[in-house]
């Protein structure tokens, strides 16, 4: 907040926030959010409930609110998505369903107005269509998708898988390096193909539309995060052998949210989904949670 | 074949062939087979119909003919997956349904025996499981899929797509590289979506299993394709504003799967499939035969 409001670059994305941008702290959200058309959640997935309980208490009225934060919760009855989250939440008079946004987009491309095509997905379709409107531009293109639970689900199942494909990397590092121009690309490929195979089925089992798993939410996005980022670095350090604590603290104790992601699914199923139909998810599990050798992620893909 | 007798590496991959194995040059092919119990076809798409008249004249009796060689063939009534191409070739005494290998293996690991999952799938049920159980070992691990035109349609596919994909590494170039750790990888993994969204409905249109696009042979393989090659390097030179006879004549002419099947694809649409649904493809045809920007490869995405 402090860089922003002196015009400094944003710390983490290297880029001065645009002209007209106000940055304040969290004790001003209601004052910020008086004549606000919208609001959109950004912060990491452990602080959504607290998200959840400042916009209840800051909120002017009813007015529609977007999230990029991912991820999912465990509930009695199995997973909830954290739109759904968000609202219950929320007073009655100021009760909308979230519009989660999803798909490939890194926050340093887009802070520098890289073309990225994201997805938008609600319980709420005018809300999703007025989010999808006014926040569109010739470089930043939303796509409305049916509902959000598939784009919920692979938003947050894509960092685990992104950790599994990453795995390759560190495996190819132990047993020596690169030899010549020779990797471990076909292992990578293969968890990626499996990975895209797990979030269709957990999808369909937790009743979202199938179809977000070979789209920008789903292959798109792990795509993308395999491409960089904590949790492919996270999967290079198991795979060299590294245990969960180490390579955490190794990368500087981030938030990783295909860890919690992989523990939901560690610790019991959700109703409808099978242990074999998430055998590489469990697996990671079993690597991050049960100090199962990395080494052995081909038999699971 | 002359290296392979010598003892040498293999000129293309740098590594010897095991113990046992016998070059022998197309001359000598009727002798070779002789005793075999198995063929595989593993030439390049345009040398495919000289495979199957090699085939036909030296095959001794019925054996099963697997086939690593990728692409769709124009028919006056749409596509041809390549087995039927071969398999119109042979004589009745040996007309076998040939069995299609697809899936993320790039051949420099795979003769490094890094772990490479793939499918095999035919329209004669026990030649695939013949030559899966034949072919499998500890690094080396064939699924089966239920029928070959996913796979085939996929295996095609992915090459255009990968040239798609890569035409962001050339647009970035373009724009003047990386700053920082910035790529363009939120356009590059919104244009992998779409292929695989692209390549599911031309499975589904060509009447295959549209599970294919999703598994090893779809995603698996665009992935591992993407990351490096002959489809992902004409992409960038074409991101960089090359023309196709250009960019061809720096990669050094060599055959290039991907844009054979996007001109298939830019002259006449199989039947079932409509522009609108590969129009990234079509893009990518425009790109290559008709001189169309790269930059509004956006547009389609």
């Amino acid at each position: 907040v402090e860089a922003i409001r002196r015009g400094d670059p944003h710390p983490g994305l290297g880029v001065p926030a645009p002209r007209g941008v106000r940055a304040v702290p969290a004790a001003d959200v209601a004052h910020a959010l008086a004549d606000a058309d919208a609001a959109i959640v950004g912060v990491s997935s452990p602080g959504i409930h607290w998200a959840g309980r400042t916009l209840a208490a800051s909120l002017p009225r009813r007015i529609p609110i977007a999230m990029i934060t991912k991820g999912l919760e465990p509930t009695s009855a199995g997973v909830a998505i954290l739109p759904d989250v968000v609202r219950e939440a929320l007073p009655q008079a100021v009760r909308v369903h979230p519009v989660a946004i999803g798909g490939p987009c890194i926050a340093g491309e887009l802070a520098r107005r890289r073309a990225s095509a994201v997805v938008f997905a609600g319980r709420d379709a005018a809300d999703v269509r007025f989010l999808a409107d006014a926040l569109a531009t010739p470089y930043y293109r939303p796509a409305v998708a049916a509902e959000p639970v598939g784009l919920c689900v692979c938003s947050a199942l894509k960092n685990a898988y992104a950790t599994a494909v990453g795995l390759g990397a560190g495996l190819l590092e132990r047993e020596g390096g690169a030899r010549g121009p020779v990797a471990m690309h076909n292992l990578e490929a293969a968890i990626f193909a499996r990975a895209a195979i797990e979030m269709e089925t957990v999808v369909g089992a937790l009743g979202g539309d199938r179809a977000a798993a070979l789209g920008l939410a789903g292959a798109g996005d792990l795509f993308v995060t395999t491409s960089g980022g904590r949790s492919s670095r996270l999967g290079r350090l198991l795979g060299l052998g590294r245990p969960l604590a180490d390579a955490r603290a190794e990368l500087g104790n981030p938030t990783l949210e295909g860890v919690d992601v992989a523990a939901i699914f560690h610790e019991r199923l959700p109703a409808g989904v099978a242990a074999d139909d998430v055998r590489l998810l469990r697996f990671l599990g079993d690597v991050l949670f049960g100090g199962a050798d990395a080494a052995r992620v081909f038999e699971v893909v």
